[in-house]
């Protein structure tokens, strides 16, 4: 029975993006073997492409392209590149380093609509796929549930294929999660129904509690985001019902194995 | 003098047991290669085990095994089993794989007495070492000093040889640990003397506060797990004195180095 | 423009230091072949460098220094030498390793100020660098601003190189930090005025508030340390203004990609 089962990459939901914040070369292979088929996509964290040595670099997009999995720089770096007005160099060398595509985001600078529907369009004429991110790294900073309704919709128009919301990397007191980090679950449920194409929504959710919020409230196939690399198998094995905080999702765990 | 050194393996007491959310094959040989003379047990945490490629899940439980650890799955996957009545599959499958021991575990799912003797006798029948665990997981549930003292008698009756006291992965609000996740202290005290056959019983404990408190009250031969992969050389080192946090534990230091 | 730049190594400014807690032998060639431009120390804390097999910790001291990083085993291990009356089999044990330095604290330990400096001769004349730490390890501890000063010009007359300000591996409730592990902002400031000579300093800074803090108010080219591995890369992209928190403090990012 098909819906049994995980679907098989590429995916279209149930899609989860790990932030590297600097694994080495070997842990990051380690990683791709181990749990590989768990991952859609790796964020190289905010503007930490730029420190690697070439060669551990690119030995990094390779592998994850080889394991199909798409990899693109953090958002910040791209604001970086808009804030000190070098873009043509960033897509170059993006390009060359052959990244599979960027995050467009305004995180901590401001970014008009139309020059974020530029951006949106530059990459995606440049041959790269375009991930969005809504929202503001200021702590305290809410989601406006019309002006993501108006995003998605605009950014999509330009050719995003997805959005993300935004939660930082240890998701406290930004979005969608207060300043302990717990989900307003009762807001979550409005953007649910206010937004109901899912597949084009990727939640940030770095920590556990928040994934299993994010997972009962949304359903097992909720696409997640700042998923830590040592988390991926724990957050696999909730998706699946195999890790007792989301028990009673699926009545039949994968029959891999048992 | 033998007191001042910490007992090789096989040890009956000053267990560590580790918890594997996922590690890569080479992340877990290279865990074993430096501290593999620390860790006693390996626990691949709730479902994780079915989720590697096999020979990934082969080759680290057949180093483990290399090394002198005993590994078994986590009780989540068992507790599934049971739930989804394919616990034939369940023992063959662990068998098949080359598995030491199963966790039989109660936190999710409601067990029998009867049942719970049935799945340790069965186990051990096979030829699994059977390691039992007491207490919910189920934010709140306390330890019962009169259960798990009828627990312990009636799981070492049928042929458990430990029985976990069960604190999640996290630490927090469940069993010996408050809402913080800090130990209560005088509760254990209480539990050391209702309980005095301390070999039997594993205190998960993936905090290092909670580390700190177990050792220092129960003495450095307790027996520790949920420890997280990239603690046990720290809790080694508490172990032994080497850690300020129980610097008074030991007069003598090992003599290996200084 | 080299102000747009990070210094080379070796640095005397913007210096890392990472606390190793037990990484296995790839785990730490990997980390060096990724951020070793990054790392100037490396901590082995507490005791743990007594717990490795020889040919791993012979193996990871060789090739820190092999990226120009030094290497220096925990304070604790030096305390526990000077309290048990072994310091002549310590001295003997951190030279015949190839350790580069050493670190004299009194975290948990009374240390007279003649023994202090006897230490930190010691070293020296052993050929040994002699890092020195400030502060107690006792919760609630406090920086004492005269004592920070007199240690600072006690400990560089006796030949010490750097006076680390003590934060546990935790960053809680210990000098600098509140017992959330909140920076005491107008403590710092008044202590970059009282001691002006910064790159004699180098503060124990865990937690990426913390470090966001310390970069903010001292500059990117503060000294830090008790910096996770798993940290490096995120602490570096900070100091770059490539992550959101910095962003502020630099105009120019590297030239190196954009």
């Amino acid at each position: 029975d098909p819906s049994d089962r995980r679907a098989g990459k590429p995916r279209s939901s149930g899609m989860t993006m790990v932030i590297d914040k600097g694994l080495g070369a070997l842990a990051f292979a380690d990683l791709l073997a181990a749990s590989g088929d768990s991952i859609d996509f790796v964020k190289f964290g905010f503007g930490t492409s730029t420190l690697y040595p070439m060669p551990v670099l690119r030995d990094k997009i390779a592998l994850a392209q080889k394991h199909g999995i798409a990899v693109f720089p953090g958002g910040t770096l791209l604001e970086a590149a808009v804030r000190l007005d070098v873009e043509r160099d960033f897509w170059n060398v993006v390009l060359e380093l052959g990244f599979d595509g960027v995050e467009i985001s305004d995180g901590t600078i401001e970014l008009s609509r139309r020059k974020r529907d530029n951006l949106i369009r530059e990459a995606t004429q440049r041959g790269l796929r375009a991930f969005t991110e809504y929202g503001k790294k200021t702590p305290g900073s809410r989601i406006v549930l019309d002006d993501l309704r108006r995003t998605i919709d605009a950014d999509c128009a330009c050719g995003a294929e997805l959005v993300t919301v935004e939660a930082r990397e240890s998701g406290v007191g930004v979005g969608l999660y207060d300043e302990k980090g717990s989900c307003r679950e009762d807001e979550l449920r409005l953007l649910q129904q206010a937004v109901p194409e899912a597949n084009r929504l990727m939640w940030e959710a770095p920590q556990k509690d928040q994934q299993v919020a994010l997972l009962t409230i949304l359903g097992p196939e909720a696409n997640l985001g700042n998923i830590a690399p040592q988390e991926v198998m724990s957050l696999e094995a909730m998706r699946r019902g195999l890790r007792s905080d989301t028990f009673s999702l699926h009545r039949v765990v994968s029959h891999y194995m048992i």
